[in-house]
């Protein structure tokens, strides 16, 4: 049997790609949406991908499951668990099959038993894998979102994201009976989860690529609560520190169930001349700026969103960027590709083109991020500016500036009339990253006296100057 | 822990890459010898790579560990277990640690217990590593090649490659004891072993990138001779079918114990003139045409060795060409790093540069190699055509043209005065990639009565023609 596991860094997502070199088949499971990387797999390992499955409805990246079937042909496996809310729609035309826990699969040699898995989400499944050309016993677990390296999925995604208020408690509890379920399997069991260390799918995942059923059960946060049966003691535990969940997540979650485009390849934004761009700008794009945050800070068009390349593109694509306009992207040229595809990936389809920089513009056409060092920064707080922290709640929690606002880079945009536009705003995160995004979108929406903390927090203690920690003008 | 697999396809190897984020320190197990993708998997995450280890002294590859402690100023943890003849040598002026059986070190928060395990070589070790961070108990074991997927490493590498008489057998008990003593760690230790499928360092490697002890214990082919405890049994099924070893692999020993060149990063031949290349020539070097069996077929240039731009081009370049005299690779531009990396991998250093293509030369000066269908392979068979069959042992065994001399491909070169000079010589193999290498070494050394048979044994045996099994002129 082979096996590999396909690792997507932006995301810190995994899916799986499985061959029976013996019959010729092979097995995708949890696509991402680009999914030329599973096809060239199969090309060089001269395998036909004949299967395709999903662990469950994911929230944070569009699926690939059904642009994979479409270009192959290959048949779907999906799950029928959960209630109306979690049935997959618009599967006519696909080949597909709906599967429920008990059930079983296989492609080639490869066994598959389906494991009703609830918890993170109701219909999630995992994946029991047998090599049977050495034997019917499971050798690994694609656990998607129930289970990761020294972490359980979270179960409060959808009333954190999308307000499905009371479904936290519920999906806690279920996830204490999956585990108690699943601990019956046997130690040497691998474990390879749908997600490492970065996502926002879970609050203290591994960057170990798989670990085993043996090792969770014994040093896994979670384990001691097992142990005693304490599913009070767990569901708390697990509820607590989850870290923000991005807005396109409810967005996602609907697509996914319900069907996307199908692109039929990853498509290749052109460059666009000076005329071209002010005509899809004028047309309603929004240019998204991926320079640093000193370019941006140093001369920007007005109206653009700073949202630097990096490894969490997708992740600021989805909580700042409109689903309904089309984008442009500011970037270099050899970068274009990499940063379309991770737009793809949550579903951001509308790239109208890119731009290579921003020579040609008079120095007047462009608008500046003022930036203070952590002395001025000082001496605006005293005078009265807000201070608007755009960390994580728990950063913001675990220690910040006295009197500090905090409303999370992503939440911006949806918490403006929280914002004065009668006094100065003094923007900062850890390190003038997230500021430099977060002001992006409030000059973007017009505020105008906002002013960015060079260095963030970081040069503010290095100052010694006054810190606070708890709770305070929190809004997450 | 962070911790990432790195594979190199050419030679089915796998390194490891193991970081402590609190601490900033990295440690590689088993580098190869371009050793830049940890350089840079450093960069990428922020760390300082300050222990490089290795679990025995490599056969099949030229170890990186002295390349990367060299340019990164690490600590190298090698083995002091085994007698004189394994003892590392020339490790002055590198910082260097020698490991018994018990030892620990740590890098960061990495705990890393050292277990001597030899069976494949006499001072193998197995590293048993902790993420402190979680607990002290292992979560994996980086086994070498002491124990793969589905198999253990071959006892019988050096009598085989290197005419070390009288080592495989002992090297097979003591892997049983290695194995016995092995198998009291927990069923839930994940093994990531040095070799995947396609290594010549064992025999049954499987596909999958890890495996847990618990699995192997109760589905490798070895596990019902510990179960038993039949050490006879055991040793007989191990020495049993193993591949060929190719010739370079003693070479490698030495060096990987003895030191070899450091080179500082990867080099890059540069694009050679017509003069260049003959001058290059003249002076004794080796053409290592890069194309297919088909363009070398319909014209290369005297002398050259056909060894085909692909998976296999390292192991190929190994059994073939020479270590003291320079190379020049006939392969397009976009090639020539990926063939000097393939070839700096075994040691192969001189690359003297590249040419593109054979435009320019007349027809005259090129030669050719005479294809024949299986047609006509029979009628000269019939009229008493010398077959040679390069493909391994097992293959020949399995069944074979009746009559064909079997020589290894690989080691054609080292029985030219068991082949005939005076009657045609009709070389094949299973599809016709290795007997064209065969052939370009056959001609490269004067023979000239040499005919290919497309489509190897397969079009053979599609056209009923007759074929007999086991042994008969065998020389594998």
């Amino acid at each position: 049997m082979v096996f590999r596991q396909i690792y997507e860094e932006g995301l810190a997502q995994m899916s799986y790609f499985l061959g029976c070199p013996a019959t010729g088949e092979a097995l995708v499971v949890d696509p991402r949406r680009d999914v030329d990387v599973y096809l060239e797999l199969a090309e060089s390992l001269g395998l036909r991908i004949a299967a395709v499955a999903e662990t469950h409805i994911h929230a944070d990246y569009l699926s690939g499951a059904r642009e994979l079937a479409a270009q192959t042909g290959a048949t779907l496996y999906l799950s029928d668990e959960g209630d109306e809310n979690w049935k997959y729609r618009g599967l006519e035309g696909l080949p597909h099959v709906l599967v429920r826990d008990g059930d079983e699969f296989r492609v080639g040699n490869i066994r598959v038993r389906v494991l009703h898995t609830p918890g993170h989400t109701p219909e999630h499944i995992t994946f029991l894998v047998a090599d049977g050309a050495v034997t019917e016993e499971p050798l690994l677990a694609l656990t998607g979102d129930f289970l990761f390296v020294g972490d359980v999925g979270r179960p409060d995604l959808l009333e954190e994201a999308a307000g499905m208020r009371g479904t936290a408690e519920p999906g806690a509890r279920a996830m204490f009976r999956s585990l108690r379920r699943f601990l019956a399997l046997p130690d040497h069991l691998q474990i390879w989860p749908g997600h490492g260390a970065g996502s926002a799918c879970g609050k203290a995942l591994g960057a170990l690529p798989a670990t085993t059923l043996g090792y969770e059960r014994r040093h896994a946060w979670w384990a001691e609560y097992l142990e005693r049966g304490d599913e009070e003691g767990f569901v708390r535990a697990l509820l607590q520190g989850q870290p923000e969940a991005p807005t396109y997540f409810k967005e996602m979650k609907r697509m996914n169930r319900d069907g996307m485009p199908l692109l039929g390849g990853v498509p290749h934004p052109g460059r666009l001349t000076r005329f071209q761009f002010q005509k899809v700008l004028a047309e309603g794009a929004v240019l998204v700026d991926t320079r640093d945050k000193f370019a941006f800070a140093g001369g920007h068009l007005p109206g653009s969103f700073n949202i630097p390349a990096g490894k969490n593109f997708s992740t600021w694509a989805g909580w700042l960027l409109p689903y309904d306009r089309p984008l442009v992207l500011l970037a270099e040229p050899g970068r274009v590709e990499a940063l379309t595809r991770a737009l793809v990936r949550i579903g951001l389809d509308q790239v109208a083109g890119y731009i290579p920089g921003l020579e040609g513009y008079a120095e007047g056409e462009l608008e500046q991020v003022p930036q203070v060092s952590a002395e001025e920064a000082k001496r605006m707080w005293e005078a009265g500016a807000l201070v608007l922290d755009v960390r994580g709640r728990d950063e913001y929690l675990a220690g910040h500036i006295p009197g500090a606002l905090n409303i999370h880079a992503g939440r911006v945009v949806a918490h403006l009339d929280r914002l004065p536009k009668d006094r100065p705003i003094l923007v900062h995160c850890l390190g003038g990253d997230r500021s430099s995004t977060a002001i992006s979108a409030l000059l973007a929406h017009g505020f105008r006296n906002v002013y960015n903390l060079t260095g963030g927090i970081k040069a503010w203690t290095e100052h010694g100057f006054p810190v606070e920690k708890g709770e305070a003008l929190v809004e997450a």
